[in-house]
């Protein structure tokens, strides 16, 4: 009686007889394609790691880039549609400076979360308002990293506008067998330290290409020195601790 | 004569031959695909009890919030899709603070209601107003709970718009065992405290984990304290209760 | 050399080779599967009464809405689409107000009526006024009982705009029945009193539950007190007549 | 090599291979699925008189009207959808008095064919003036009658927006068997009353009724009197003369 | 390795793989089932000559107008939808008179020409104007008669919004055998009432009924009178001297 | 795996999976049906050549125009749809215009090329300008000829919004035989009369018809006199020359 | 239970259930029938070769324009769509000469890179700014050389809104082979007179026809000249050199 599958995940807002939204389990799938990152907040602070694919030995490896500043005390990594990053965290970096000059105090880490959530939701709409909206969802999805009153978090945020609170999260490729991993490993008194070479170290094992201090990039959310993405040859310095 | 079924479904707001409209049963179906959430009326207020999915050790399970506070006399639980949600309940604050700020008085449970059931019903339209409008029915239902003038009162609102009152009511995955259990159970007399635990009884009896203080959520609007969700100590000592 | 039947019916504004508008004949059909409502109009007032259907003893009867005041000499009854209603019920109450407060005096029946059916012709037009207009035929019937100069009067307003005046008219899932029972029962000298019994009569037998103070609504207009609706005692009192 | 005709019949304003818009042939089969109506033109003026489909006997047949006034000077009978006829009779309605109030002269009859038609043919426009217009041709046909100084005349206008003028004219279900009827009866030399007579002696041999002074409407413009609807005792000294 | 012809013929603006755009073609066929129009153009001025259907003994044929004035010194016969040719005319009529009002000067016969022609090929365009465009090519072939500094000249005018200058035309069902005839009997040194008659003579042979002068039109642009159609008695004249 | 080429063709602005856009290739086909057009350079001027389709012998042929005036120094030969044409030609006659309104100095001849091209790579874009843009591909070919400071200059633009700058060029239905012709007999020094002579020997090779001096047109642009059509005369003393 | 690959790849912006966008993939073939084009950096400055298809003798090879300024200090060489590029690179240079106006700074080579990278992403929008933007996916590809603070780079910028920097890089139908050609012969210590000759040597290997001064186009972007594209005879003395 019912139609395949198929049949209705054309329409990028249409529910399925089971109350399925197949376009945006589609981006979903996007996410799948791209490549592995992973978060791991621990008390002194949020550690972002990502898989760089680095295509041909003449693509320049530092002008990739998965990882990304919000704010001084905000960053974020991503997986999935590169260019479809761009517009969700620039439309962050706008929240995060509005909400500065509004009320002078930094954006909470929740609050930055939502807002992009919330841009996720709007695709399909006319847009209305001063940016413009996707006309189908957005095939990336983020880890936001943060320190706010809350002390240092880490958010997950996909296509269908939702978002999770993480204690450490994998996306991408090798999401899969990374997220087992961090569960194996992962406990509440990690230091940052660790946490940083956990994150190699699971990267590494989903990898295809050995890990070098060019093919992965490295950040970390702290309150002394806020956002900050690893140099060469600090990350060099994580690898070899491997 | 006719076309089967499934040939009508996927136009967002076409009648079938028997004038059914199946892009609003489909948008029902995803809610029983939701987690669970109970709602009990008592003469001393409202009770509202919903089960949180943590599907991952590492989530932090405090960052999913499926009951939310509408205005200090009204709060909701929702099941189904979770960022549909935030747009209701975002139109719900407003259409309550703007009745304060214009009549001096607080929103009546039932206005409130009916003031998101309008908005479900406005999907499909171009937004001509001060809110985007969905391009598919919301993919969510809502309990409201709140008391004012007629008492303590439980509404349920559904995505084609309609909205009763109940004495209690579930929705989501579990919902037809637990309005068994709560028809069994239930009597006009029951006191807030033996509604705290019935709700939790009907959660205990349709989720797969077993219950604790971080995989289920409570709150209550009683008139002392309006509407306020339990903390995890307060939620214990009903989980101990039962 | 014709298509089937079925091809021509999913385009909300089409016509088939025949002429005929399905989407206009699918939302009668919508009617169909609603509850049953009776109107009957006597030379002292009209009388509205509608079956409620209580899908659970936790349902709060009272809260269910079938019969409605559009102004103090003005109800209606109605069903199908509950949510479809309160458009429409809107719409009329606006115009009422209008005419009220542009021409000091009360709204015609018939007035109020095209101006309703006005409303429902202009689904799949670009809203360009004040109100939104639907992307569909509306999914509701509703008859429409006043008093003006021409004495008292019953109005059947349906999803293709047209209206017709009745001396009784029943409409919903048992209309067949019951309008054959009105046919064999009505007269001209009908007392209010009569009427009163007989729409219950009639929403007795075509009911599938046992008809009581809670699942069925009764109103009147009268010269005396305009639009009423009957409290539950006045309501037992009429059934314990029947 | 080419689709058969039936694929071309969707589209509003297609043309199909061998140059035909379907969808405006459709609307001419919706007349034929109306009620029977009449024209005929004398030198002493115009009488239209008009079936109605009283089917119910709880149906109040005062309160359908086939037959309206334009104008003082003018009148029409309609065929086909009742609602669509509001949407066109409003709009002479309007033409007329802008005229009378433009040029202090009553409008002619052709003139306010030609608006009623122009309007016709603008179905699938955007509305951008101050009438909304059809996303479909209208499904009805009228009869227009009135007088100016070319004296009294007959037109018929149709969906293609095509209009004609007629000595005597029948459109709706009983047309065929009616305009056959009235080329056989009719001659230039007519009175008004011979006029009367006939015009119900071809909607007695069409209808499937019995012909009474409720189901059948009679109206006449006469130089005299204008237009003018007769009252139920006048119809029925015509019918006692037939 | 293509679709055939039929696959591409509905979208209004598509070209065909070998470049052709069939609804235009068929539009064009929609011509070829409008009755017969002549234009003759000669040195003492350009005669039109059109068949009338009179389908029906009661229609008033001289209601029928397929010849219709532009401005003093401009005329047209149309062949095809009547209802579209009047969008036409009208439009060629401002442009006549604006042209008039703004240079003092009668328009050219090629510009007016031009006018109608970039209204035609503008179907399918958002209007953004003082006129609404079609959202289909006209279904309508003018020949536009008229007299400027050049002389008298003839022009054709189709649904592809090209025109041609000619001495003699034929256009509508009966065109292929009336051109025929044009090519054989026509000369530069024919007189205007030689025209007149060679005019009626190539209608009467494609004609079903017998020509007489209620069911064909006559008219002529001359220095000495401009447009002029002539009256029954002229045209009975004509058909005399055939 | 792939459909076939066909599916992908009727969308106007859809990749197939080979990267190619149909509906603009086969609006280049739409050229391949029209007249030809020939273009040759030489260092005293460029030389426009068009053949005319004279269909009837009753159609004056002085009035079909395959060549254009764009400014006193440019001028162009269309092949194609001619409708379509009107619209390129009035916009470079326009953007020449305004360049020698606002820079005192006359548009470049590549300049108004571009102009041209640009506004048809424009198709399916909704209007937001002071012109209105086609909903499909423009389905002409144009050889544009001009003198600016770099000397006498063609170019070909096509329907894809590309130009190039040729020494001769062929373009409609004899293109392909009419190129191989001008690639054997062009060279660098040819005279202006020597270009006159090989432009009509070109097309008497692909005509049907015998060529004579009313169904070819030939224009030039030399310093001397700029763009200039040639009259009767003196295209007949060109012929016979050939 | 999945649809054929093919049943997703015409809707210009929708998921297959892999998470791929097919229109940008069939975007990215156009480039593959493109012209090569080939970029490489050298610590002097960058170099820019491409092909240029001379496709008939009489073609004016200067007036094809593969390599184009965009700024003193910035060019690129474009491979697929030419009208395409035309909208991208107009976009680019008004992106650059905002950027120096408003920070008297001269803009960043990747600045520029990510402003015609946004524009790519945005196709399927309405435009909302002063730029129309594409129904369609840019079927075209960008080598964007320059030089700022630091130092010479070359960016890559495809349909899908991506760029990445690269030491060399080759786009267009022989970028296969020319790629490995530069992955072999390139190294970081090149001088820019051996990345000349190696540009065209790489060209060479790719070309159907024999390489010389009029089929390619040479330029390069240096700290000493800014961008320049190479004469005729600066062509000649590298291709003599190779």
């Amino acid at each position: 009686m019912f139609l395949t599958r198929s049949e209705y995940d054309r329409g990028v807002n249409t529910f399925s007889p089971e109350g399925r939204l197949f376009q945006v389990e589609y981006a979903i799938e996007a996410i799948k394609l791209g490549s592995t990152a992973v978060g791991i907040q621990t008390s002194q602070g949020v550690v972002l790691a990502v898989e760089k694919r680095v295509t041909s030995p003449l693509l320049v490896s530092s002008s990739i880039e998965k990882i990304m500043e919000i704010d001084s005390h905000l960053g974020c990594a991503m997986s999935g549609l590169t260019a479809d990053s761009r517009t969700m965290i620039d439309h962050a970096r706008i929240e995060a400076q509005n909400h500065h000059f509004t009320y002078n105090e930094k954006i909470k880490v929740e609050s930055v979360t939502q807002a992009v959530c919330d841009l996720a939701l709007r695709f399909g709409e006319s847009a209305n308002g001063e940016e413009s909206v996707m006309s189908r969802p957005f095939g990336v999805a983020l880890l936001i990293a943060g320190i706010d009153e809350k002390g240092p978090q880490l958010f997950h945020a996909d296509p269908s506008g939702t978002f999770m609170q993480y204690d450490a999260k994998a996306i991408g490729s090798g999401s899969e067998g990374a997220q087992t991993e961090l569960q194996e490993e992962y406990h509440k008194s990690l230091s940052l330290q660790e946490a940083e070479t956990l994150s190699l170290k699971v990267l590494k094992q989903v990898m295809e290409e050995k890990l070098n201090n060019t093919n992965v990039q490295l950040a970390a959310v702290t309150p002394e020195h806020g956002f900050r993405i690893y140099s060469e040859d600090e990350l060099q310095a994580v690898i070899d601790r491997l």
